[in-house]
């Protein structure tokens, strides 16, 4: 066994790091100044400056394990820096590795064909767009996700597509060209193998996007996170990804990976909130004494540390199986990350934020809006719910023949 | 003993549903209607209205406990009524019992005198004018309440107030007229006795309402929580209350029924989170069946109820002892309701936002806008530490000569 | 409202209070070495002298709710003193109010025919017997009671009874005469209508011992956790109580004003924990400081406050609604105190271990024996788990139609 | 990184788990019966024919880092192999690895004259003798270990020691015969320099073993926890080790290994917890269905192999530091180690427990026997509460000069 980082990754790290510290931290608030500006809703100078300033230092792309168009790196080389990435809620779009995008353009490579990676792999790789995943939908409860209503149907050469999807997170921002649409095409199939997964440009007729959805009252431009109609809008048969009724196979590939960027970030975040916990602690005073020494405050600091580096190791090692072993292999210990790190995030900023007394709570501090992001993310890829359902069952299969519980949710 | 409520109390408790049901939560959409279009920070016709049917009904000024110019309901006696009109954001206002004109008022009723009553006590109880009280500072740590800075200088027959003032709720709406001030006046008096309450007119030169603080990006319009600076701000001498030096004083009596109010409140807001949770959980179905019978969805369902049933029976019971046996004895429970009432509701608000998937954390339900305002309440008024940490001293109490612990904290 | 204990009650829980202080405390170590010496299964010299004091000073058999052969209490009443008794696990045999014995009687007096009446409830109350109640079975799920496989067939005008009960508390102890055993009568009927209770004298034949269930090491002597074994064991027929396959109908009512008496008991345990705690807190210095004033010490203090005070309105707020509106009425309340009470005094007294150190965890301390004791509580009479899903069912069912979520759990 | 066992340690685990399930698991009844037939203080005929077995496979003193007289494997390769050992609370000793005599064997290793290397070490290696260890002190609360009163008072070539000390665990073993002795000798040095350790044989005139301390009721037969009284024992100046009033120099660096031992063997016993937990849920029914599949128990599956992977990652994370950089180096994870694994153990215990009914604390399985020996772990070594504290300070210590927060505990 051997817990430290290589060499290689040693060096992206730092990397990374003067990077945020010079350039990304110092844009946070230009950043804010620039969306309240006029529109919130277009893309802003600041973004597409520090774009610039990284694909020039060459911190582009870091993401797609085992393909020559990213970095190269394994997942669990990319882990760490996605977290540093994630200290900032700015922080990984400057070097194009902000979600969606990431998860779409691994399907791309993944999945899509010539055609396909031609018109929109490669500008998304260049970062000239953006792009989205329309999957959850209001009306059904798509924690169950062959909950979908949503559809589309053949007619011709084409495909006809109508329903209502929301949390379509980035599609308010101009920039967005491009939707991976996942819905309804084979309903007499097996149960999960209805759906597919369909190209969609965002400026096809028919796509209405509705509005952004707030979260906790913040509205995340000018990335949002769309309602979005889809009213008879056409696309050619070709769209579709991979084939006919194979959106949940897709799907399972996306995912893995997904989730230990997600997670990276969120420890990021946690650990970002961390040092504000501590540095306002040793910095305010009350009763005489220094926050830090008052109560159980350092008890507080102490679990969080606790908390945060157990979140960490977890990840790493479901990313070093992942890379080893498969996703597939690594199922439950994914499931694992995704109950895990958004909540100890979520416990490390509510401390912090108790720290602050009501400077926590409003804007001149991140951490309500980290708090809010953080919150989606028990929801987001599925709740929480499902995910500890999945581990239990992997769990006690270890005990049972797998047809026994079949049924068992 | 008897757990049930008085007939007089039963009879306004089913009067107060009732107006509830037939006009609050109705307007609950048009409220934020009317606050969305045009300028925010104006008061909107629909509260007006509100308030025009409510006093026609005789459901005005339900609070103020052992006086004649309200109900003349104990605290016991309001409680429950604070709790349904906690249901509703918008709950309060209408029966004029909204923070913090329900403090203000009551500071006036006990502290005022005739010439403060005329001008500020009068219009407030017709619902006339609002009020606000600046006490939380930005620069210090404010739990500690002694380590207050903005000041009051005498100058012959006026103060001169200077400083800086943080979440002074409601001083963003046009309608507040007064507010209530709480500084140093006295450096050089024993530590409880440095500050006084100076009654400052909202348009008194010199105040500057800064801007509104959001909480969690909700600006609670056109309440808000303002940041107010004092420059130079001249009131006549006779402005204070009770006398210089006794701010303090002011406030204990002050907290009391404020905190049974809140608590109530909360508990409200929780009651119906609940509600929501339990509608949600057999409405939706995944996997089959319906939330409400997948994994541990009804032991949420069920740890709510009982820490529902908990907190409101505590707060009652702390409703009790102070009519009783007053405010001051009644000291640890309403530090422990302080505790608990609001991490009751936030745990309730935060398993229905789960419950409710993605529709959670967005604004088509109010559980998330809920939260941001409970999460607030952990840390006005003093954070849970500090409550935490008188309940405890207060049972070492029983076991130690009270000097022993003196400066234990 | 009202929640003052009324003067009959005050009086009460001075008396008990007193008796407590003069003669109970001082016998726990007396017990703790008559247990100790010789054989451990014989009752104590000290609890016989207790028990006839108490019964001099008519304290005795003060529980038994409506009924002319107690004290005339409501459960409401008796509450606080089971609490005051429960502080001490030798502090409710010396008034005649112990478990099993107070639900036995009060089976008794409901079911019993006057045959069962004399032979049985009168030694009983008079305190010259004891009684076991026979229902967990260790071969299946016993938190499903419809489980339950012993069975007694009739033939002719007897039962005859097999099968294999444990956590027959009680039945160790040779003053053990009477034991109610519940098992399948009517393995047609429908799934509640299977079972009956039927009395069995400790020493039918066929009825045997086989041996003592350890609790986390302790025996609980002489009282003991039996496993006993009934083979080919015959009654008379009249021995069934209330009648055939009534065996659920009577555990209903049995065990709402026991569950009453067991909660307010832990609470008891709780309080009396909670003194252990303060006191070394004060007493026992660290790094200069008492334990006190060390990190978040003051904060587990003031958390057992509240969860103890809360329990309390809790379980009381149950025995009035049983009181006023029957056990099937108050249904959720009873399950809502089964599941908070020993949990809380398990917290309460695991804080209190933890301030202890070492200490805590040996016999120097009863803080380990309760802790265990308490552990007890959380599977005994059907485990947290059964008790939430009831809470939980209930609380939906507000909102569906019952049929429709039929077989949820 | 490299999270996979060197293969090395893969053929140790898999020699070390074939032994388990061949020898220890099936003894541990035996071993039971053996303590409970006769003498309870008397070592059993199966511990020394385990030892014999396992010795002459070649597992015998796995622990010892960086000596040529153990297996030469360092604290990270030691890790899992005490995992292992730990799922039985017999499964230590067969290997000549069991505490006290671990650490003890260490101390000697690094800081015995060769005298007491022949004399107490070899034997031990050997496993013909076992040790002891006393520090804690009933008088004084242990926490701070500078409070420790026992002394010695040098008279010409011999200690004079005095006091009484407890916890001593294993010295009521009658092969336990030699005891590593801290106490007070230079009580005017400073703070940490005060107290040494000396060399005092179990059968030194004046030392009398008081009695052994149960822990819940378990007397952990014939090991045991003593209470030691120490009356002007005389030993030869010679057994201080390493030097005068470097007892807690010495103490830091036997804690550090010994730690990751302690937390390893946790986890291994939560592991089989979880193992039970499993098998008992799929195994029962209630409400016509496996246990598995009612309510929230799958969470509680999930939420054990979530903390599970957790604390075992911390642990070999804290292990691979102190290989890598030292045990000072490694300090705050060895204290975030020390509350994990311990309150982990306990979480998943308790839901086994649960799992298992009345089944569960009783001692037809070991859950509450195990159960009560985790309970001490959160004690021993040092309470939970100093170990958040030191990784609290650590944290915080990043953010200000040392100095500042000095007094701050």
């Amino acid at each position: 066994m051997d817990f430290a980082y290589s060499a290689k990754v040693q060096d992206l790290r730092e990397r990374l790091t003067a990077f945020m510290e010079a350039n990304v931290y110092p844009a946070e608030k230009v950043f804010e100044e620039q969306v309240a500006q006029g529109d919130r809703w277009q893309p802003t100078q600041i973004m597409e400056d520090l774009k610039a300033k990284a694909k020039a230092e060459g911190l582009w792309n870091l993401f797609l394990p085992e393909s020559e168009l990213g970095a190269g790196l394994t997942n669990m080389e990319y882990a760490p820096l996605a977290e540093i990435m994630g200290r900032s809620l700015i922080g990984s779009e400057p070097f194009n590795c902000a979600a969606p995008d990431t998860g779409n353009m691994e399907v791309l490579v993944r999945y899509g064909s010539e055609e396909h990676k031609r018109t929109w792999l490669e500008p998304l790789l260049r970062g000239e767009i953006r792009s989205a995943f329309a999957m959850t939908e209001p009306g059904v409860a798509s924690s169950d996700a062959t909950n979908m209503e949503a559809n589309a149907v053949r007619d011709g050469d084409e495909w006809v597509i109508n329903g209502r999807k929301w949390w379509t997170s980035g599609a308010c921002d101009p920039r967005c060209k491009i939707m991976i649409f996942m819905g309804l095409t084979n309903p007499d199939a097996p149960r999960h193998q209805q759906h597919s997964m369909i190209l969609v440009p965002t400026d096809a007729p028919g796509v209405k996007i509705l509005r952004p959805l707030p979260v906790f009252g913040y509205d995340d431009a000018p990335h949002g996170h769309a309602e979005v109609l889809f009213e008879n809008v056409r696309v050619p048969y070709e769209n579709v990804l991979l084939g006919e009724g194979r959106g949940f196979e897709i799907a399972q590939g996306r995912l893995g990976p997904g989730r230990i960027h997600h997670c990276m970030r969120s420890i990021g975040m946690a650990e970002r909130a961390l040092e504000l916990m501590c540095k306002r602690s040793v910095s305010r005073t009350a009763f005489g004494k220094p926050l830090a020494r008052l109560g159980g405050n350092i008890d507080h600091i102490a679990n969080s540390r606790i908390e945060i580096n157990q979140a960490r190791l977890l990840t790493l090692n479901a990313a070093y199986m992942m890379d080893k072993a498969g996703n597939k292999f690594a199922q439950s210990e994914i499931a694992q990350i995704k109950v895990v790190a958004p909540n100890v995030a979520l416990q490390v900023i509510d401390r912090a934020i108790q720290m602050h007394g009501g400077a926590g709570v409003s804007n001149d501090f991140p951490l309500a809006y980290w708090y809010a992001m953080q919150r989606t993310l028990r929801l987001a890829d599925g709740p929480d719910e499902v995910h500890r359902a999945a581990i239990g069952k992997y769990e006690i299969g270890k005990y049972v023949p797998k047809d026994a519980l079949r049924s068992s949710r």
